[in-house]
């Protein structure tokens, strides 16, 4: 069997143990493993915003990957936890909306994740990355099939994921910002595509308008404002050399209009 | 033999080289590795801090592990070096309280290192993590034994380590703020189970007095207080969805008292 | 052949996808691999910082190692992308004068990196790292060689790399700010040495003159300020227990004086 890669996107930050933990409880049933942090930072509880990093890097893994993603407000609560299995490769993880921008495009098969005899035997009541997510994507890595864990199962798709198309508009909302202060919308070059109004006209956010779209930072002077498809192909508002999410005052949530011409 | 397992603990922050200038020295010297990065944001010069975070996962990690401890203020003056052998693990570090937590409940042997023969040659005052630690954790990890380091020797306690037990109470102190702004005490569940006395009645920190223990955070309203044991059973203070350490404006050091009901 | 290692050092910080879905691309064509992490938390378009802290990590890794460094605040524009082949390592980036500091005491051949049919088939104008430079890493860890990607070409080097030395005095600048606040300059030790000049009496930065050089933090008493040989070669500022970049309130940039005593 070829040595199995594990992706790992969570909220817990860099300063504690808890992802090394999590890697401690794989490699104790899982002799060979790569482990790739996708990112430790989401901001804390943001859902939108490590689905959207997920779904940003989801395309980029081989088949038999698995992915370990663990932000969860919920955690020691009545939230369910799945399993997802999609174009060959698995997600594990809470089911709150987390696989919401990876599933929308693509067909699935998911099970809940309830087979205790398969976790860590004294499971604390905050920390289901170490005692169940982990133990679970180390029996996957190993071979173990999805159906295991529990029943076929729908998942939760989060209400942030969605667009609204109007006449002449769609209207999005901000799900990341990035390190460099790139704002990132739920908003898709997919989604302009199949509609096929007419060419896009103007961007609304907050009090500025944007006019059109440009295909890199630089196609505007140093400082300015711009939007443009983002390498993972969603809309995104940027400035040039600069932090978008300072000079505008965004936060995750606001509102953002793509507007249309008239055909 | 089994790829050996590195796990690395510092306060050297990812803006620099130092983590990586570690590993390249221990890939000079060893062919097949993993690396496992338990944290790097170790509040700097936070000894108790970093004990902690070290004695979370150590019970995680596979018999065999050799552990890279660099939180190290003294670097460069008179402290000495340790390497530990417990359970099948090794540490390697300064020797300056930081196995503190790990060693406290477990038996031991420690021996200094003090073998210049096992270093790099040129030792830089400031950078003994990759000149001497990073060496030394090589040729453990290659198969070398403590004993080729240095003498027998025993290891520094922090006095932060120790609680304070009185007639119905505990008294400890914060040593460790996790990303969420989780509170956690040097107050184990250990510590308590060995006392037998009564049951729980109250947690004071701060001007705070908080009623009893719960299980998880959600077992109180989203912002309201409350106390735990935490995934590595230590007494941690946390605000459902919010940051307690910020609520509380609690910092490393601060007291904190459990209180028992008389019997 | 020998397991390869790809060291990567990036401005992309941590909290987004970008660095896992270049090692996805790296991975979906290299079965075997390992991957260092220099840094992923270079100030954002700090070419002077990243190419420092490329080159105090550069000795330290065996031969053969690729690393793949993007600092890249002209991605999309005109700027040209290269390989440099130096003592046995390669290294793969944005020709804007990232290498400088590694290659300015190395021989080295340097190619263009510029042969489409080796990269991804859709190219995103921002983001050449997993489009662009990791396919070329993976096609120089699978043995391939640089000519390949383009044609010999010489590189471009920073005008921050440059020190001034006067008839007493060598005149340099500040290049990089480590994590505990720690002042590091574009001047080496092996300038001094060069040079010949008498022995060092004092060091100019912003309103402060620190007379003479110690060996280590901990030679002068706590919260003092000093300077020495940092664990690069570069000279640094400190002040020991506490944070120089702060005392000094130092910035990216600002000059440095070493004086030296009259012979």
């Amino acid at each position: 069997m070829k040595k199995p890669i594990i992706a790992i996107l969570t909220d817990f930050g860099l300063k504690d143990g808890y992802v090394a933990a999590m890697k401690g409880v794989i490699l104790e049933r899982v002799s060979e493993v790569y482990f790739i942090d996708i990112s430790h930072n989401v901001e804390p509880f943001r859902i939108d915003s490590a689905s959207y990093v997920l779904a940003s890097v989801f395309d980029f893994f081989p088949a038999g990957t698995v992915f370990l993603c663990v932000v969860d407000p919920g955690v020691g609560t009545l939230r369910k936890a799945v399993v997802v299995h999609t174009e060959g490769k698995y997600l594990v993880g809470p089911d709150n909306g987390l696989f919401s921008l990876v599933v929308e495009s693509r067909k699935f098969n998911a099970f809940y994740v309830e087979n205790y005899s398969l976790f860590r035997h004294n499971i604390s009541s905050t920390f289901h990355g170490r005692d169940i997510f982990a133990p679970a994507v180390a029996y996957l890595s190993s071979g173990g099939v999805p159906a295991d864990f529990g029943p076929p199962c729908d998942i939760q798709v989060g209400e942030w994921a969605k667009v609204v198309v109007g006449e002449s508009e769609i209207c999005g909302r901000v799900i990341h910002i990035d390190r460099f202060g790139n704002i990132v919308t739920n908003i898709t070059f997919r989604n302009v595509e199949n509609l096929s109004k007419g060419p896009i006209s103007r961007v609304h956010i907050k009090d500025y308008i944007i006019s059109g779209l440009v295909k890199t930072y630089g196609d505007v002077s140093q400082g300015a404002l711009c939007a443009l498809w983002g390498s993972s192909g969603h809309l995104e508002i940027s400035v040039n050399h600069g932090n978008a999410a300072d000079v505008l005052k965004v936060r995750y949530g606001d509102e953002i209009i793509l507007e249309f011409s008239k055909k």
